[in-house]
């Protein structure tokens, strides 16, 4: 057998690179299964190396399972499968559409990079070298009381930190309050599909709360929908509708589950963003006990980031933790402590003002240029009424046809029916700034045409 | 009604003061429910206020659910329920003993906060706004594309960036796997019992796979235990008895997923640390599809990081991000963008040899104190053996008589049964540098103490 082993390079000394060379030698199948090395004395003396290293380097690789030696009988190359293809890419970004109006991301161009590594330098200057080590699985006791303080403050949330639980984002929040209380969610209809799949894979069932334009429908918990264990609801700003939950609603949910009917749990995904007035408050703050209130910093900061937090009633905060505790034992913690460090510096509220006064110039932009915009009191995204008998596939092939994407209520139907209403939803976090009104124009004018053609084939 | 309200502090204008002391007045009870308020006109000449602003902040409050407008009779207190009691304190740090050698965390001492600050800082200067933005469930592409190169380099693992998805540590990454895989799992016995409990919720079963001197009886496989979907192995290092797989068993485990008997999870938690010679390649080097290869930062850097990684055949990846998908969406950006920069940066490795050397130095002392050490070759814990005839308990109870932690066998068995070894599991990793010298004396003492007592008793 001639090895020719290639000795050159990759540091670590001769031993080392027998053995680099060995591996090679045997994963490329140069080396074929079976077969029988040179003795280390015949080796050692045609590479001009000490017998002990090739014996050495023989131990090694029969350790790593590449040779099996054979007692008398020598060393032979084990059998092995072959090098593994590279998998294909299975998240193939789609060609991105020249103008993005969908909805679900804030604005990550604005993500605070300075401000993070200042809150990240001083907290980890401050931590213990236990933050390093395996943690409580609530997160850290800076977040906790940074956020209890925080939300009490701006969203008018009770929170003590004992109460907080840090998650790895709302899907992960979400799948653990499904697990814990199992039996059947109440979850708007429309609503995000996502969030359906992640409560049913909890071990959840989903009933359809209809939505209509004073929000969620929580006059039926107590009625046609007695018997499910919560009701997930966006109160400050319906997604995808966009409504407010108004405030006999927000009685009516609180009253079902004071009644002992089950859990509300709160979605305040952009409850910050809030333009008409100061934000509502969160529901939790009328029924601490019986409310779970649900935030993140993922419309705040960014989803990639992967924090947010539940705020639970004393009797959840146990069994919470078991599940989270045994899907990840806790979230990481130095984003942890450099959010704690940017929430309780006000640097936190100091970039969410920024982001306010940005985000509400492009929703007056959006009233200003399109007509039937509704939704609009908070948050990202706003609801786009569609011309008569015009169909949203219809509106959104004329768009796409101009290189604009945009969200419609199609896509958040528990169920397709024929009575649903359609309307685009416009997320207006995204487009760059400077291509947001070009956007919107071409959006108006997709409008404005595919109305037009609406009404020459009807006239 | 005298209100007795405070419009002293907190900022943000008279509205927001009277605002937030009718909240307080309503929180704190002084409000009551079904209290009457006073008219907008009175309130706001006993205040000195202007009529608009309490009436926008009697609004606010309707809005928020504090107050009811009950139309022409004028604005009363709602109904709610009390401020919820801080919930107890459920994760109670039990009294720390003075000197501890429990095995299963590394010395967080050496978290390298400098270099993590440093490669955080590069790498957010290098990262597109993207970064920040709902990602990809397989992890960033820099991090897989750093672990794809250094896992091949040091521990022999084939694996390219499409296979490897990123997780929030190896308590993740196994629960993603059972609720892939389900079925029965074959378990090391003994092995940590948290991780039991893990593949449990995902949904598979567990069956004993025993240890013994050459580990895992991977032999078994094809026998006794046939029919499990995956067998979870710790080849470089058996925790806790701290064997490192015979070559014999490593083969019979490839040999057993190559037949398609099932899947080889290798939990390589510990593999960077050899200390007899090079690492053991991993198991996966061998069959890469047929064995997981799984990984963490959780002994290198610190568990508090919450970062593992897996590398998959093939086709697992489609099922495993699904599962992923929906479990976080994906692992936190910034600590991945960092680790990638400090694996590619070769950070990484100059921490770990400092590390590499350190803790030798304390295996070594290990073994010079105490006799009967076994399952030192790599890792962080080792196993010492008992005197005849005494019970891991009463070793325990002695060294707690002496301030002392440690581990012991019967921690880890599947179930109790009298035929187990008895042996302390003694991690070295984690005390203070000036205590560990002190520490082994003292269980020395008390081993010797309890073989005397031992043997006068017998005598």
């Amino acid at each position: 057998v001639d090895l020719h082993l290639d000795l050159g390079g990759g540091g670590g000394g001769r031993r080392a690179a027998l053995e680099r060379a060995l591996r090679d030698a045997v994963r490329s199948g140069r080396l074929a299964a079976g077969a029988r090395l040179p003795s280390t004395r015949v080796l050692a003396a045609e590479l001009g190396l000490a017998r002990g290293t090739v014996s050495a380097a023989y131990d090694q690789l029969v350790a790593e399972g590449y040779l099996s030696a054979r007692g008398g009988s020598g060393t032979v190359v084990a059998s092995r499968s072959q090098p593994a293809a590279p998998a294909p890419a299975l998240v193939r970004p789609a060609a991105a559409p020249r103008y993005d109006l969908r909805p679900g991301s804030p604005d990550v161009t604005t993500f605070p990079v300075a401000a993070w590594l200042r809150a990240t330098r001083r907290a980890l200057a401050a931590a213990p070298a236990s933050a390093y080590d395996y943690g409580d699985p609530r997160g850290r006791v800076e977040l906790r009381t940074a956020l209890a303080d925080y939300l009490g403050r701006t969203r008018g949330v009770l929170a003590s930190p004992e109460r907080v639980v840090v998650t790895s984002g709302y899907v992960q929040a979400l799948g653990l309050l499904a697990t814990v209380l199992g039996g059947t969610f109440a979850m708007e209809d429309p609503c995000l599909g996502l969030h359906r799949e992640v409560v049913r894979r909890g071990g959840a069932g989903i009933a359809p709360l209809p939505v209509d334009r004073a929000g969620a429908r929580t006059d039926l918990l107590a009625g046609a929908l007695a018997g499910v264990t919560a009701a997930v609801l966006t109160p400050a700003h319906q997604f995808p509708i966009g409504v407010t939950l108004a405030p006999a609603r927000r009685r009516a949910a609180t009253d079902w589950a004071r009644a002992g009917g089950g859990l509300v749990v709160e979605d305040d995904y952009d409850g910050e963003f809030r333009y008409d007035r100061q934000p509502v408050g969160a529901l939790q703050g009328m029924a601490p006990d019986q409310v779970v209130y649900a935030g993140s910093a993922s419309k705040t900061l960014g989803p990639g980031l992967r924090l947010g937090w539940l705020v639970l009633p004393e009797r959840l905060v146990g069994p919470v933790l078991d599940a989270k505790r045994h899907s990840d034992l806790h979230t990481g913690t130095i984003d942890q402590l450099a959010l704690a460090e940017l929430v309780a510096g006000h640097g936190y509220d100091r970039h969410l003002r920024a982001c306010r006064q940005r985000y509400r110039r492009r929703r007056d932009r959006l009233v200003g240029t399109l007509a039937a915009v509704t939704g609009i009191a908070a948050g990202l995204h706003a609801l786009v009424g569609l011309p008569d008998a015009v169909s949203e596939a219809r509106v959104r092939d004329a768009a796409a046809g101009h290189g604009l994407a945009v969200g419609a209520l199609g896509d958040y139907w528990h169920a397709a029916q024929a009575g649903h209403p359609g309307g685009l939803v416009v997320g207006f976090g995204t487009p760059a700034e400077g291509s947001y009104p070009a956007a919107l124009d071409r959006l108006g004018a997709v409008l404005h045409g595919v109305a037009e053609r609406g009404a020459s084939r009807r006239g």
